[in-house]
């Protein structure tokens, strides 16, 4: 297959686990014989440095022109006190609004090599598997904003539709895994919650293989610590979904390997680490790269349809960590500290050998 | 001193954990020489079955003639599919809008003998001693709501004055306790959180003993799991503090022994642990009583300005856990579990035999 990808750096340590992750995704185009073609552009810092806007026309023209966006991660203290038009999130914010990408998808999953680093105890910790699905494109994020020196005011609002078509892809994508979703709201306060709950409630008709529940935002930050094993799919909306997925991103000592999509109702869609852009530890080249190829393994799978490609790709990275392989974030007492490039040779080496 | 309290038992386990915390108010008055005057009303799932309406005129009055109110809790699956305006909960944010309870206090603190109840590894948890700081009567709990079929909104809003009194009083608390104040929001996003964070440095500047961070809502999300003893005081607002306060309350295995404040700035206060009504247990005597009674210490300790026998209390409690007595929800293996009144026989016990 020929597919089309922007590549978006980014600011600290984007560049360089984005150019871990291409090298991977290169050895994979030529073991599966699919034509990637790479096209690099500019977002957040690095693109107001170059040309005053976190997401310059240029940037959106070559996304436009793509199969799927890779990118790297945005921001850094270079650019903390810059008026709000000017701050690299906002380039985030853009590009997810521009293309419509409303559905966040963030697996978490325990790698039973890691589970030392996580502050949870192992029993707690070690059955986790489930996929946050955050609404991206809506809610508080985007609604009316207001602000003067004695009030200040943000309307979270959602329509229908924006629920509907969130509430759909986690159904969806329960389907495919165990067949439990979690509806999470705040419906005993919150109006945009009731309207959420009722939609659930109607979309469940249509799915009678999928076990549903309903459960409140802060019953869900307590439930995700005590007992994360619990969850399958999780669906919710923009500002829960930022504070949950962030939450679940730590509760397997994993927050370095954690992948992110964010997609729309085609194929199209954005890959992305969890991780910011650590600029205390950019260019330095110590980054852990995981992440950022596992977010490629996402691509391939959601945006390319390659469930084998992805397969390999999560099989390698689990592979090199099953056999004691870790950068600087992970690396246990007494153990040595790989650097990006040769954490990542460790994979391609994993794919190379393996049929 | 002679003091008027409110008693509202509530639904559930409350009428037996408020039972069991009046006891040892009673023992504390004898013992110091105070005239506690207690009055009962109801509330929440109680109050509709009584009166139709889950916080009556009647329940006002009482309140408005008390010094501080004591609650067990509200809520069950009775009345979980009442329309909105007869839900227990109702009565929770309506007495907190009356009187203009404005604070919530959410002390989160190891105890060290309930640890191994922790879902975090020791070494995580074994150093939390927080206080969350939660506006209670402002933002999207309270901004107007609209709904129809195809839309809902909720409008997150504050004032200036609503922001000071709240980030004030938690300079106050920061001041008494290690004086670090983090200060919650989502300041890249909401224009609410941009006046918010303006405000906290307008105030900083009258508290100069007090350092401050600021800090987005999805990384201390983070942070509360995998750095808890970071934090001293930790102030935000209604709907992050909802969601924060509960995350915090799980991560040192003691959720059923977690107090918490209401208060204005009078002395003003209701007092009711964080833990709901579960109604699963209720009318067994087995509830932890622990909750609640270390919220009378709160009560003594906020409303009345009585350090010495909020302190008494404290240190019994401990007291007892460190002796290894434990309620059915914290008892170790091979342990025998007390029920409520036996855990409060050793509490009163401790105070009784204590000077
Ligand atoms: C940078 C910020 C605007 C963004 C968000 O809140 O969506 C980030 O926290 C995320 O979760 O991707
Ligand atoms: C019952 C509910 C309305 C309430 C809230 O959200 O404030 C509860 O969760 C709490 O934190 O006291």
């Amino acid at each position: 297959m020929e597919k089309k990808i922007t590549v978006l750096p980014g600011d600290g340590i984007g560049p360089e686990v984005v150019a871990a992750a291409v090298r991977v995704l290169k050895v994979i185009g030529k073991r599966y014989n699919h034509d990637f073609q790479l096209g690099y552009a500019a977002i957040g810092g690095a693109a107001i440095d170059q040309f005053n806007n976190p997401l310059p026309d240029e940037t959106i023209a070559m996304c436009e022109q793509s199969d799927a966006v890779l990118l790297g991660a945005v921001g850094g203290p270079k650019w903390d006190n810059n008026p709000a038009e000017l701050r690299p999130e906002l380039g985030l914010l853009k590009i997810r609004k521009t293309f419509d990408l409303f559905a966040n998808l963030r697996p978490v999953k325990a790698f039973p090599s890691l589970l030392d680093s996580s502050p949870l105890k192992r029993e707690v910790a070690e059955n986790v598997d489930l996929m946050i699905v955050r609404e991206l494109t809506g809610g508080i994020y985007f609604g009316e904003k207001k602000r003067d020196n004695e009030e200040a005011s943000d309307l979270n609002i959602y329509t229908r539709r924006e629920i509907e078509r969130i509430v759909e892809n986690a159904f969806e994508l329960a389907r495919l895994r165990r067949g439990k979703l979690c509806s999470v709201d705040k419906a005993n306060v919150l109006e945009t919650s009731r309207l959420w709950r009722q939609i659930v409630e109607e979309k469940k008709e249509l799915y009678p293989d999928v076990v549903v529940e309903h459960n409140l935002v802060d019953s869900v930050a307590m439930k995700l610590i005590t007992n994360p094993g619990h969850y399958d799919v999780v669906v919710t909306d923009n500002m829960f979904g930022d504070i949950l997925s962030d939450e679940a991103s730590v509760i397997t000592g994993s927050l370095g390997v954690l992948p992110s999509a964010s997609i729309r109702s085609d194929s199209f869609g954005l890959y992305e680490p969890v991780h910011g852009s650590a600029p205390e530890i950019a260019g330095q080249g110590i980054a852990n790269p995981a992440a950022t190829i596992l977010s490629v393994a996402m691509m391939l799978q959601y945006s390319f349809g390659m469930k084998e490609e992805a397969a390999e790709i999560e099989r390698a990275v689990n592979t090199v960590f099953e056999d004691g392989y870790f950068t600087a974030d992970l690396v246990k007492d007494g153990g040595r500290a790989l650097t990006t490039d040769e954490f990542t040779d460790k994979v391609i080496a994993e794919i190379d050998t393996s049929f």
